[in-house]
């Protein structure tokens, strides 16, 4: 009856929706999860931040600035001076969370039939977000290391790809694959920017979720390195995993004549972000909040990733291959015996759950792969979770 | 440098920007701005509403459903019922105001080139959300009772245009005319809608705002009377004039498949709104606070309201045709003896603003238009200023 717009529903993203209607079966354990663990959320800082962004009640509660809270656009331009990627006022416009942030960008750069280069496996909602603006998506394959940057040369010297627009990365604890771009990959990506002029775009919701290894610099801090990269160079930032998502509150650095460009989309977008949320968000990180209760958060997942990888090297013996994390909120595995969406119905009858890796393929699914996520559940219920799936493992392949 | 797509910034929104910076100038009286009075805002309700979504933090800390908190999608509904326009869960999607309730909406709908009608004048980001979907702008002239849908069905049968795909409108106390659509042409206009097939916006931010004359029910509690015109209906509400604009609530009813669609669409685009100012407007709307609190900001306005027509009746001699809003924020008039835009310099040089008219045109702009907005000075401003308005009359036109 109605004449829709685009493909909008994205067959990639459904696996993910499927596990839904299992979250809540008493005593299932949950390793599908993409969320940060809530009990880890610092309420009574959070609550004072609250209680400080109501002294000036007037500025919360009535529309704001569409690029951001000046109070809080200060706090993050400090937040990034002290992650080694300096960055202006003018560079900066908050976000109604870096999928917003994304959402803003593709519709300032992205035309319809514009190539848009994506690692793979990516985060779902990313295609998603390429399909709706109708872009060609093509993807470039990960490994261990992050993003295949030779692979990557090849393809944008073969001539088989329009020249892209875009290249989306999340280089530092990739979602699924908790891979890191190593400092090599990082300079020669950038200098692939440059040469073929696309905007690399370096989405780092997880780099401070860091439990061991040295810090990698972000592309936006080694941009200095390679002369005129900055200006293909668009960062998105995130509270969500290192505060909490409920402030909806993330923010892009971008170019000063894309940053403003994103802020006239935003005008017709939402108007602004919330100032309530952004105050407190501001406030948290004035008192510093963020750098007291981090460490909490940083050793808990820790404990649960050591736990989870510790486990999975006890009892499955190999079963399924995956490479320790050095931080972030996933483990990839990879099922040596078969097709991980079979493991997954003896799974769930096991009352375990895991994301089957196809989600995460905008095309040419590896079926073998599974992504895990540690953040959730306690040590004890994934000590049991591994367990189950093991049995579950011998009910599918055996 | 970049290659950008589509047109981003809108001229018609510009003469509203650049009066931005003589805003904080001492002394300024403004009759310039769209927001509601911050005085008026209920801070110790909202604190109370805090408080109360406190008691579940990790629901309000968490990412939430894409289409809205279940508690507040609860209370939209019953704030739905009471307002004559039942509607379903299902059928809302809560969003972040409802400037995104028509984002979603023109990317689920409107692809380049689709037709799309607007009031004419009308609020100019809507213009320029429908010039970043690249629709084609089809105005429909507008009078002291609203949309001119003799004119409209005129248009639609005269073959001249191609088939709407949307028709906009905020048929009560608009911006920027504060004129209400008659209950004679909320009728007529769901007729042309199921006639023509296409669907009608009603965005209805301002309804509450009433300070006197009898209420008329929305096109959506209409739709009932004219058969199949609820297939051709959406409707759009907000918090952002009753309660508070920076809790960024907004909502959409409409069509499930539509609804649907619009939550498909948020999910890339924004992922949800804030559950904590989610749970503090379902908290705030549950303990009975709009209904005690609304009063107060209806009589503050009416008195406003009424001291500006009546000032405008003593002082200027009719110089300024204008019609008496029964509520809402917003008098529209026109400058009798020349264009409104000479006449802002010397109200500049005066110390008092308004918007030019032609902000809010997105073709053949009528310059001897100007917009008045009566809800942020106090009386005694409203009296000064119109008495300034006045002076800067006879400086401009003698």
């Amino acid at each position: 009856m109605y004449s829709f717009t685009a493909p909008f529903v994205n067959p990639t993203g459904s696996p993910i929706r499927e596990l839904f209607k299992y979250l809540g079966e008493p005593g299932m354990i949950s390793f599908a999860g993409g969320y940060p663990a809530a009990d880890l959320f610092d309420v009574e800082g959070l609550q004072c931040a609250t209680e400080r962004a109501w002294s000036a009640p007037t500025k919360c509660l009535q529309y704001g600035p569409t690029d951001g809270v000046p109070e809080l656009k200060e706090e993050i331009v400090a937040l990034m001076r002290r992650r080694g990627a300096a960055c202006s006022s003018a560079e900066l416009v908050v976000t109604t969370g870096s999928q917003q942030s994304f959402d803003l960008l593709l519709r300032v750069l992205v035309a319809p039939g514009d190539t848009v280069l994506t690692e793979q496996p990516a985060y779902p909602a990313t295609v998603q977000a390429l399909l709706l603006q109708q872009a060609d998506v093509v993807t470039v394959p990960v490994d261990a290391h992050g993003i295949d940057t030779d692979r990557l040369a090849a393809l944008l010297n073969s001539g088989t790809v329009r020249a892209p627009k875009l290249l989306y990365t999340v280089p530092t604890f990739a979602n699924p694959t908790g891979a890191t771009l190593t400092l090599a990959r990082r300079l020669a990506l950038l200098e692939l920017a440059v040469k073929h002029r696309f905007v690399i775009v370096e989405d780092e919701p997880y780099a401070e979720l860091r439990f061991c290894g040295e810090a990698v610099p972000s592309l936006l801090a080694l941009s200095e390195q390679v002369p005129t990269s900055r200006n293909w160079l668009v960062y998105f930032g995130s509270l969500s995993k290192v505060i909490a998502p409920g402030l909806r509150v993330g923010w892009t650095v971008a170019p000063i004549e894309i940053a403003r460009r994103c802020t006239v989309a935003k005008q017709t977008v939402d108007l602004c972000s919330s100032p309530f949320t952004q105050a407190i968000a501001a406030a948290y990180l004035a008192q510093g909040s963020l750098d007291s209760h981090l460490p909490r958060i940083v050793a808990a997942y820790r404990d649960k990733c050591e736990t989870l990888c510790d486990e999975m090297d006890r009892i499955l013996d190999g079963a399924i291959e995956f490479h320790r994390p050095q931080g972030g909120m996933f483990v990839w595995g990879r099922c040596k015996t078969g097709s991980s969406s079979t493991l997954l119905t003896q799974a769930i009858a096991q009352k375990v759950l895991f994301v089957p890796g196809r989600a995460f393929y905008a095309d040419d699914a590896d079926d073998s792969t599974m992504r895990m996520s540690f953040t959730a559940p306690t040590t004890a219920d994934i000590k049991e979770g591994v367990q189950r799936l093991s049995t579950a493992m011998e009910r599918s392949f055996s």
